[in-house]
């Protein structure tokens, strides 16, 4: 009898549905964008299709207009926990930064860094991988003259800071932005090449992202 | 026999060490100075136990400078809740408002008010007292000329909405205050009648927040 | 031959064009509307026609949006030292206080009180009568709780303590602001009464500011 | 006797004290400090009397704590124009720049040009020789991560725009303070290279500014 078994149990697992790596993209409004037509997550999820892994990833947004890694931080067990992910990709850090000049309202470095950590601490006990990101750009003139590149540049440097000391993989799209603005805006605009608004991402801003997160998502 | 258990069982309980009921201050550097000499804690504690309620209150602070809502948030697990507390006053604000303008990284109201409801139901489902405080001034000056006034009437005014619709005691610091100064600042100074640089207490202040909260404290 | 010459001069003056008393609106957006219709100038304007004095008086606006103390005190050659009025009236503060948490380029309050004072000085040299304003408000609650209350009175105060130094008349639209306010808000709205949007003047706010004025330019 | 009166003539201007070239330095705090002992108008005074140019040079400080460009423009009446200068050296830019996020009073770009541009205007009428320097750094890391270095990169564009439009000399501190700091700040700290402060300088950076600035004075 024991002969059989070995066939019939590899066929019922060829037919049993595969349980899906499920993907939630954890930010602000440039993720909340993300799942409209043209959005990065849906240009993830259609290389993903089209890479004939479709039925192996399942993609969710979670981004919230103007939220800081303190809005993370607050909404993660509704957002997040409570839906079960296997992958977290935390895309924050622009209002923390461009908040302190429009507002009075951004985050101090410290306190970043703070609740960045304690976002993955909950993650970690949970067992949920974590992608990291870089904020792009506030303004892409690419000779450091956008009013917030300082502080861009700082609170990036804080993300790769912790990624490398917690071993997680870093989509570094600050680095990608600078690269690819520095190759393709001769004219040192603030818009136009990645953003519509100098924040905001347009056709090629969005392809960017999904280009360099799908190679890092594809690898969970 | 069981006659004589009910009165061995008084005699025992009377005897018996009585369960404190302990109370810790929630706050930021106002309430982290409270546990100095001449600070409003050491009052209550002073005036407790002068009222023969020794043994009956156990307090706690735990203020930390610069603290703004949403730090309260993210250390209330180790701060408060790892001390299983029956009472929390929470005395936060002045730094949420004050941030704006020193540094702008103050919190929007509208977060304010999220964190402040986020902080309450985690103190409700262990079904702890909640006491809650307007922040006072920041500045002393009667007329109403204090550069942040306004917001620091803005936050009042969430707190006390917050409060009533919870049903929560409110320990109405800022009306305490401007009732205070109104009448003990004719010369419109910014500061030392109530405080030494127009935020923290000075012994007057310490007494006027200690006499405030005590009278809620023992109904508790 | 004396006894016939006055007679005659008083003819003479009597057909002479009167040389109309020439007032320019020195101001921000508030005042650069003034001139639309509907807008306080247009109905100074009008009252001073309709009350028989339209020989005896002409109006001009100099207002530019986003205008502070010193963006008057940079233009005022050209913008009004040029034009020869006789009298100015300065109406001013409100975006030396709102840019600070707007932009983070608010004006210090002992700068905004030497630019009023240069601007005053040079005025004085040219024999220009002066009309000083305070600036009205930012949000219409009624209980001091827009955000920059504080401020607005801290610069309505630094106004009327330079207008008494300098014994010049004062249009305190702040005060008329704040007493039409308390009696014709009853829901605390932040806007709607005297203003469409906080700040810009709806059609009963251009009537109070232009009948504020109006009696006191008459009776330069 | 006509004939005796030329070489006296001669004689007696050879020993008539030279008219000194009068240099006045116009800033803010950095310049306030150069004057006393180690500053750069101390060094640069050193450096001309060592080179012999002692009776060709007189040096003054017109710096002012806190100061942004339209301050400068408030007091150059006094503080320049009524002190006859050749030539004054422009060192501004800091404060504009830091005030927008510690106190919410910084200088808009655009404005910040138009007073810049109003104070060269009136320094050409009076034929005043002008010599402009870029704002040097508001912390010293090399990766342009400090706060302000958008905001410091896009204010010395504006700098070294109005110079090559007017065809002006400029001391382009903050070139030269990021390529000494790249050179000889390997640990990519904020301060302790050429500043004390991130922002006021020490024995090093007051002789970088005296010894770039001398190099342009002395062409003179």
């Amino acid at each position: 009898m024991k002969r059989f078994l070995l066939p019939l149990l590899v066929i019922s697992l060829s037919f049993m549905p595969q349980k899906k790596t499920r993907v939630i993209f954890f930010g602000d409004s440039i993720t909340q964008a993300a799942v409209n037509a043209g959005g990065y997550i849906v240009r993830i999820d259609s290389m993903c299709k089209k890479e004939g892994m479709g039925d192996k990833f399942e993609f969710i947004g979670a981004g919230i207009s103007g939220n800081k890694v303190y809005d993370l931080y607050l909404r993660m067990e509704d957002d997040v926990l409570a839906k079960n992910p296997d992958v977290v990709i935390i895309y924050i850090g622009v209002n923390d930064v461009w908040h302190k000049a429009s507002s009075g309202t951004g985050t101090d470095a410290d306190k970043f860094e703070r609740f960045y950590n304690a976002i993955l601490k909950k993650l970690k006990e949970r067992n949920i991988k974590v992608i990291m990101c870089t904020p792009a750009v506030i303004g892409e003139k690419t000779d450091f003259s956008n009013q917030q590149d300082g502080d861009m540049n700082a609170y990036s440097n804080i993300i790769r800071s912790i990624a490398q000391k917690n071993g997680l993989p870093l989509v570094d799209l600050r680095r990608a932005f600078l690269e690819y603005d520095s190759k393709n805006n001769p004219e040192n605009k603030d818009r136009g090449i990645l953003t519509t608004d100098r924040v905001h991402l347009n056709a090629m801003g969005n392809q960017l992202v999904a280009d360099a997160m799908w190679s890092v998502i594809k690898g969970k």
